[in-house]
């Protein structure tokens, strides 16, 4: 099975919108076991449209089609998929009726053209999951499938995860379900944990289910994704447990979130086990660690506040004077300080050690520094010396630091 | 002239890294007015590589091919245009040289992989920008070309800049050169600008150059584009001063900065101009203020720190227990603090107005506050209430109250 992903829109090859759906899609396709050998953007310009599914079509079994869906007349996804299908448009009065009623039920008047969403291929099915005004569509084209799905994002998301996967992974008719879950990892690289988790590897190879696969995506640590083929989702899953057991077994702590997780994630939510609160003294990240804490789901009831200064010289202002010149006893005073500013359970700090290199010590190391209750902790770390990285890096180091502390109280 | 981008990686259809150099590419080529209909992603496999060149080739005239051009097996974007132009590949002695002198600048051994990077298809031509070790090609197919490209961004975009476009331009012959500049405004929708700029609109339009288009691109404001033709740099540069002088008259202050310059680095631009420092209070903004002006190039001349608050009540920690329940006071009060604590000539911060809405009052406003020197502005703005929006809204709209409010002086 095959599938194809073509993003709909002019916005999008104009550079005005980053596509980061066919990026999502691609990575679906790719833990659903699902061949992806091309993507490709097109303006809203109709045959052009025509075109690109045709030569999707052609080299794959099914295309999923992304954006277009919309209500004005550059939404013309829908007219070039029937022309495609030699199918007229059909308005669905029930499609209808909940597009009026979601406008009724936010107090606006619906615009006329926004029933232009109800139309629909005849034969075509429409996709359960309808979270905003654009359905999404099943659209046979001779043996093959067009899924057209709108380009939010989230709508996106709900109907590929909730219907095309699942529809791509029955025709597919070579397994019944196929699973997915990917532990994330800090610590290692990418060769590092191929080293230690070689056995595994060798001892799945020989049965090919399930399998292990690396993802180094980002600079947010090295993923391993564990893939099952099973009869249900509950035979998938269990295998899944197995394997996952066989790999917190081996690669212990360096392990700390699973799937979407993030590091910041993980630790609020040992945190928030304890009922404890954090604060923060930043210098090295500038905000950074604040900025990420603060987006987090929940964030608010656990990370109080930061204090931040841009350059070194301005740490002072924040100490009340006080500034140990050496950069490991300056994180513990800023971690001191973070915590009893905010009287939090824990302050955290990063501080970078300025001094040249000598035969004592390397340049550019960083001390992270944790103050938990009353107990100090520090760790110095080598970073990457390009300042953007080394903030990121930062950050998640200290938020790993934290994680692993907590897991070991 | 018509010309795609085709990137090539197996890691950008699994998701792994965001195509973001396509975005970027379609966006130069939109402002040089090449016309751009399709981009397309495939993966590290030589005869699907092939096959997306042949279908770009077939309906356009030529080709950006970003990436696959590094030193691993895995890298053979060489090899496939080698294909379509019926020519071998033979090592470039000048470019392998430059490439053993790189790795000995940097104290390093240098692989013997790495020389596969000198191999050039027999007819293609060397860009002369090469800032790694990935040298970019100017590759004819027929009557046709591709331009290889390294995926690197800074170096992707070094020598599209300096070679692709311009050879681009020169090949479309229709005139010289294309230049573009644009101005990047905050405050207006862009139907509201484009009934302001509906005079100069029309009277370009009988010429047809210069032009003016409206880019709404993320959420850092509309870019309004100045695009000129002339039969040199110095011509359509006069051009476009000319009609960046009309620009200037009737939208006045909404514009804030050129090209790539955003809100607070001209924010900063302007205290550079007096010598003053700033710092900031947050609450609602949660550090990305801080995160986001301590990223800027030479902030930290400037931006001293910033006293963070992740929820409301975390406020009094900063204030020394001083907190004005109304949002305009509070405001006021943590802009003040933030100047005290860091010395600074200016201090800023925003509060959110957590009451519900009455008759008195909307609901969600959030007043933004100037302290400079001994002086306090406010102003209350109406904002997105999905938090995210929230955030990244209230930190332009404060730099831009700062920066009008320097402007004035």
């Amino acid at each position: 099975m095959r599938c194809e992903v073509v993003a709909v829109g002019t916005e999008l090859l104009l550079g005005q919108i980053v596509d980061t759906n066919s990026s999502w899609l691609g990575e679906q396709l790719a833990l659903a076991g699902i061949d992806s050998h091309f993507q490709t953007k097109v303006g809203d310009n109709l045959e052009r449209i025509i075109e690109a599914f045709k030569i999707a079509l052609g080299r794959s079994d099914a295309v999923i089609a992304c954006g277009g869906l919309g209500p004005t007349q550059d939404d013309i996804t829908r007219d070039a998929i029937a022309r495609l299908m030699g199918a007229e448009l059909k308005r669905d009065p029930l499609i209808a009726e909940r597009i009026r009623a979601m406008f009724t039920a936010r107090g606006r008047a619906m615009p006329d053209n926004n029933l232009r969403q109800a139309d629909v291929p005849v034969g075509a099915k429409v996709i359960a999951q309808m979270p905003g005004t654009a359905p999404g569509l099943i659209c046979p084209v001779g043996e093959k499938v067009i899924y057209a799905v709108p380009g939010v994002p989230s709508e996106m998301r709900e109907m590929v995860s909730g219907t095309v996967i699942p529809d791509l992974q029955r025709r597919s008719g070579s397994v019944a379900v196929i699973r997915s879950r990917t532990l994330r990892t800090w610590g290692q690289s990418e060769s590092g944990l191929a080293e230690m988790l070689t056995g595994r590897i060798s001892a799945l190879d020989a049965a090919g289910n399930p399998t292990i696969a690396f993802l180094a995506s980002g600079i947010e640590g090295i993923k391993v994704r564990i893939t099952a083929k099973g009869v249900s989702d509950a035979a998938a899953q269990a295998m899944i447990n197995d394997e996952e057991a066989h790999v917190r077994n081996i690669l212990g702590d360096l392990i700390f979130g699973v799937n979407d997780e993030t590091i910041e994630h993980c630790a609020l939510k040992l945190l928030r086990q304890r009922g404890w609160t954090l604060a923060s003294a930043e210098w090295v990240t500038g905000g950074l660690l604040a900025a990420r804490l603060s987006a987090a789901q929940g964030a608010d009831e656990i990370f109080r506040g930061a204090l931040v200064a841009c350059a070194r010289n301005a740490v002072p202002d924040l100490l009340k004077g006080l500034a140990p010149t050496d950069a490991e006893s300056l994180s513990r005073a800023m971690a001191d300080t973070a915590r009893r500013t905010f009287a939090t359970d824990v302050g955290v700090a990063a501080a970078l050690d300025q001094r040249p290199a000598d035969e004592g010590h390397l340049a550019g190391v960083i001390y992270l520094a944790l103050a938990i209750k009353d107990t100090m902790h520090t760790q110095a770390v080598k970073l990457p010396r390009d300042s953007e990285r080394m903030r990121q890096f930062t950050v998640i180091g200290l938020m790993n630091f934290l994680r692993l502390k907590l897991q070991d109280n």
